[in-house]
């Protein structure tokens, strides 16, 4: 035989054998949404360091806590807040039934559709929103509520439920580290009540796993003798810039180290985090993407980014560069 | 060979068979400490219907949820709550560097060994002593003191270090639930940041599932740029009585299906625990064993079960009984 048939020959038979490599590699990337490049690198380089027994870097499962923002970081926050968006819807179910609503200027201009109204009526206005809307019923009530708004509501402008516009790349990340024996937590300035409802089908992070903004609430016996707690109108705490490590120090009681965030109210959180001893890890996402989402940083009003990428950039953070970084955005649809 | 022979012949080759029969139910009893009876049953049972699946009462693994009080319930608190015993040594501990805690009465007090001052000092005064030993340093440097008192002091009735006042019955209740899919939390009155430094160590019990009251935190910038948070002298949450449904609210927010209390304290996470859907233990420990541990109910000033006790007997919860149904309460030494 000829070397070079020789050659082609073993080509040919080698095939379907580099053909399964390839597959089996394609299989294995725990990360197939995620560009090849600097920051999929880094992120996989810094999980196998602290996962290797023995290694330098190691750190004993237990202490394997990875923190995640949620608005932003997690799923989208455009045109705005997803759980002001129902906030909003909920005004709009519940004022039937709430005829005094309509003496309450920043009700009756969300009932009006008045947006210049509203955004006269600045943070009281939202304020008194959130807490017509998420107060004065029991905590099931309110679950209820947010699952029933989940199952109907779409985005403005994808069309989909909320729930699919959580990012794919990131379920991967998360999914990633869980089986690194990561423990995954979100740490966000939401509401817990509102995000605690879906964060466990969206993400598989349990209730217990999120640590969020709150309301008051009360225990009480029903008229008919069956305990039950009741949502309070008083914020209670707020889980945003400095309250993230507060936050995070009371519901988890131990230094994360790997945090991820967006904006500049995760700045905290990701100082706290990187501060700790041994090996860290600590990213932004920087929206960059204005087709595929949305592109904003330093001038937004929603998940404004800017003394974080500073920081970022200084202290040589890992930047996620949506457009560069993510081969897609959200999950496929069914 | 005759009948009688045979049969003798027969039990001495049978013998070793059953001597390993017997050796493997032992091994297998998950509840060793625990003597037979019908509180036994009533946990085995319950563990195993709620973790059969396709049974009636099948409960999902996310949702075995299991909550348990810490003082008189996973370990002792007598003659005085533990905790209280740390902030007693504190006192003494670090009065040389706090000249000016002469001049507060119920500091002079414990310094002079005073316990009738300071019984008449009353609450306040042991606000003020719980306020002088648990604020005003970081979380790092509270943990490592309460650290360090584990390290060194001993039980005035036992002799052993606190750690070692653990229930051993309770021990194998945690591990027995835990390896049929439970989640076990720690719900508190104690302080989180206190119970939280020792919990995983003495009951496997990582410090993201113990709730308990809690001071405020700030997070700062220290001198030298690095981020710390500090526990200031402010109460922020009470987990005891009506606090407890609150606290399981906040942190687990999910609804337990197992609550475990030994006092008035644990009233509320009992009823609210019990009164969900499906399968639901309430269990309470009564001390009534002065021998080998203490024996106090409606009249004591630690743990006072008078309330919950005719509760239980209403509802048909379960009283562990100490004397009767526990075959050691702590420990054997090494």
């Amino acid at each position: 035989m000829h070397p070079l048939t020789r050659r082609a020959a073993l080509a040919v038979s080698a095939a379907p054998l580099l053909l399964a490599s390839i597959r089996a590699s394609a299989q294995s990337d725990p990360l197939p949404s995620w560009h090849d490049g600097a920051v999929k690198q880094a992120i996989v380089s810094f999980v196998s360091r602290v996962a290797r027994e023995g290694g330098t870097d190691f750190v004993p499962p237990a202490e394997r806590i990875a923190v995640f923002d949620n608005d932003g970081t997690l799923w989208a926050e455009q045109p705005l807040y997803f759980q002001f968006a129902f906030a909003l819807d909920q005004v709009r179910t519940l004022a039937p039934q709430n005829p005094e609503w309509s003496g309450r200027p920043p009700i009756k201009a969300v009932l009006d559709g008045d947006l210049a109204a509203l955004a006269a009526s600045g943070e009281r206005g939202a304020a008194e929103i959130l807490t017509a809307t998420h107060a004065g019923m029991t905590t099931d009530a309110f679950a209820a509520s947010v699952a029933g708004w989940l199952a109907s509501a779409r985005h403005p402008r994808f069309g989909r439920p909320y729930e699919r516009l959580v990012y794919q790349p990131q379920l991967e990340l998360l999914n990633f580290l869980r089986s690194n024996g990561f423990k995954t937590f979100i740490v966000s300035g939401g509401g817990v009540e509102f995000i605690r409802v879906w964060a466990e089908k969206a993400y598989g992070i349990p209730p217990e796993q999120v640590v969020g903004s709150s309301g008051s609430v009360r225990f009480r016996q029903a008229g008919n003798g069956a305990p039950e707690l009741v949502k309070e109108p008083k914020v209670e705490f707020v889980d945003d810039g400095p309250g993230k490590p507060v936050g995070i120090n009371r519901f988890i009681g131990r230094r994360p180290i790997l945090a991820f965030g967006n904006s500049d109210g995760d700045l905290d959180m990701l100082q706290w985090t990187a501060a700790g001893p041994g090996a860290r890890f600590a990213a932004i996402l920087h929206h960059t993407d204005a087709e595929r989402e949305w592109a904003y940083d330093r001038q937004s009003h929603i998940g404004r980014l800017d003394k974080a990428l500073d920081e970022a950039s200084a202290k040589g953070w890992t930047v996620v560069d949506m457009k560069r970084d993510w081969r897609s955005v959200f999950p496929s649809e069914p």
